[in-house]
């Protein structure tokens, strides 16, 4: 049941994230948005990034346990077999590395935004689990730590891991593959990647905040509480037409692109093809799923001359994708296209289409 | 980005196709059921079906056309690059092969029912292709044929065509892949598994019914309307326990299943565990799809005594899954368990639960 061998498409190592760090741990694989039909992200194609090492650990699911201690009445160690005997969700969203679009200038829309996938998972709630040991008063945050040898952890408040996190088995159907954290991941809906914490094995609850190897390359050293809620706001961004394509000439294009956010549903996704005088409600494909990829298209008569493509997202509780312009003057830096947002990007990406129906960034 | 070594669920022949027929063409495999979580079927693991023989054919997205002619205005060719810049869909749809359930002895629920599988496909809705050559007036029937050496086509009224039917080039975020028909498939949601033509490449608009390769082995002489229309009725089949398992001990247990219909989506599932004298709604996990697989769960306290587990299926239009007595009533057959019953069989399913916790097939 292979892809066709004309179907080429793949992953592609991030520019910036090339070269191994001092300790040779970073390894970083963008997507390929573009060959991508529907929400949907084919599991061999799903993004990877992580700063502990290409190497993934080799889990035998028989042998593998997770732990919950801490603050809680009853510790409890759950094997596999355990844990699929539970009531279990099935529901999609993304994962998204919070340095997607870290270089705002590259060619193609896998360069600039592949560093975000869309899966459905099946798991069991964390508050399901919590519930069963019995968290005690005062208990504030979890610890959740990872199997592999430069140990993954991360710190979630007990809110989030109460309200709407899962510990997920299934990925697109079948077992979650070990790139993505066989057997066992933790998805906390909406934060950024470095909290879907791969190769689950322990979580801990505790009454206050505990910094993290995973965290500490993410704080900002003015703005602790922000970076601990990170939440990806409403993206979007066309992938058809997109950097690096070229159109056959004017006439009709459904133009197609994704929409997501960390704050709920997608409501809105508007497209401008006349670089953003107009804004033009696009039509979802699906019903827009909480923190999860949306498809969405919009029908254009191109007239073959020059002209800029854009999408904006709006999510379901009013945060609005704003223009690269907005996003600088937020974070009190000078515009420039080339500027590189320090922590999330969410910003509106332009593509321009040229006479010759080539189209490229409209940061480049 | 592959599934771990631990992951050994394969596809595996069906028992009463493994023998090619005469002209060793039939080729049919399971979908390891039990093995799946959630809704989406892995595209390595979609079944496959066919009476043209195992050989897929080798087909470049460049060189592919689907022609539509006959009794249109203007006959068209469109490319694959030409089909992608129109209007598109992605839904969910369930493909199955109304020989699924031939033989309702056997021992697993992938041997029993794993000739039903589930995907997100992304393609053109061919109300918009027909509308775009202008179908003529006294215009009935579509004939689709597909690229095989030996032709597979169909049969399938305009009706149909106009409403819902599409073809795709998407399937679970890629390209549809070549055992699933490659560049493009013609999708007739919620009819049997024949019609939805794999490697389509020509849809004749024609005024009555043509009989094609593909239908002759499944009308029924008696009854060619019904063959025709032919549409999976509501079903439902737990796949956690099935027959092959076997349960530790007593206590807890997330029953889990699927359900779908060619009717539409489904309204209601129950379950029952104690072989039918009572039944339990069962909860939806995700919104149920029109003519999709829907995973189900209930909980369940299993007390250690033998019991049998069923699960019924209620469809949008009213449609309820029938005991296995009433679909031998309605085809006016001495009921015995073992009886295979010609065109669908869509009766509820029966897992024996033994003390020592086996589970076995309540009609073996």
């Amino acid at each position: 049941g292979d892809r066709s061998k004309y179907e080429t498409a793949v992953r592609a190592p991030v520019a910036e994230r090339a070269s191994p760090d001092a300790f040779g741990l970073v390894f970083h694989v963008n997507a390929p948005l573009a060959d991508f039909y529907g929400s949907i992200t084919p599991s061999s194609l799903h993004y990877v990034a992580t700063h502990r090492g290409a190497f993934v650990p080799d889990i035998d699911p028989k042998e593998h346990r997770l732990m919950i201690h801490g603050m809680v009445d009853r510790p409890l160690i759950f094997t596999m077999d355990e844990l699929k005997r539970l009531p279990f969700v099935t529901r999609q969203h993304f994962v998204e590395c919070a340095g997607n679009r870290a270089k705002p200038t590259q060619k193609t829309v896998q360069e600039t935004h592949g560093l975000t996938s869309n899966a459905e998972y099946t798991g069991v709630l964390l508050s399901t689990l919590l519930k069963e040991c019995g968290v005690q008063k005062g208990a504030s945050w979890i610890v959740a730590e990872g199997a592999e040898e430069i140990k993954g952890a991360g710190s979630i408040p007990l809110d989030k891991a109460m309200d709407d996190s899962f510990v997920a088995y299934g990925q697109n159907g079948e077992a979650i593959r070990p790139q993505q954290g066989y057997p066992l991941r933790l998805l906390v809906p909406g934060f950024e990647g470095i909290f879907q914490i791969k190769h689950l094995r322990r979580i801990k609850v505790v009454d206050k905040f505990l910094m993290n190897y995973n965290e500490f390359g993410h704080l900002r050293p003015e703005d602790k509480e922000l970076a601990l809620g990170e939440q990806i706001g409403p993206k979007s961004v066309i992938t058809y037409p997109s950097a690096g394509q070229r159109l056959p000439g004017k006439g009709f294009y459904e133009i197609s692109g994704l929409a997501w956010s960390g704050g709920g549903a997608v409501k809105l996704v508007e497209v401008s093809t006349d670089g953003g005088k107009k804004w033009n409600k696009a039509q979802f494909k699906g019903t827009p799923q909480r923190m999860a990829h949306t498809r969405f298209g919009y029908g254009w008569n191109w007239d073959g001359n020059e002209t800029q493509l854009l999408s904006r997202c709006t999510d379901e509780i009013g945060q609005v994708q704003p223009l690269r312009e907005q996003l600088a003057n937020y974070w009190n830096q000078p515009y420039d296209a080339t500027f590189a947002v320090t922590g999330l990007d969410n910003s509106i990406q332009p593509w321009t289409i040229a006479r010759d129906g080539s189209v490229t960034n409209g940061f480049a």
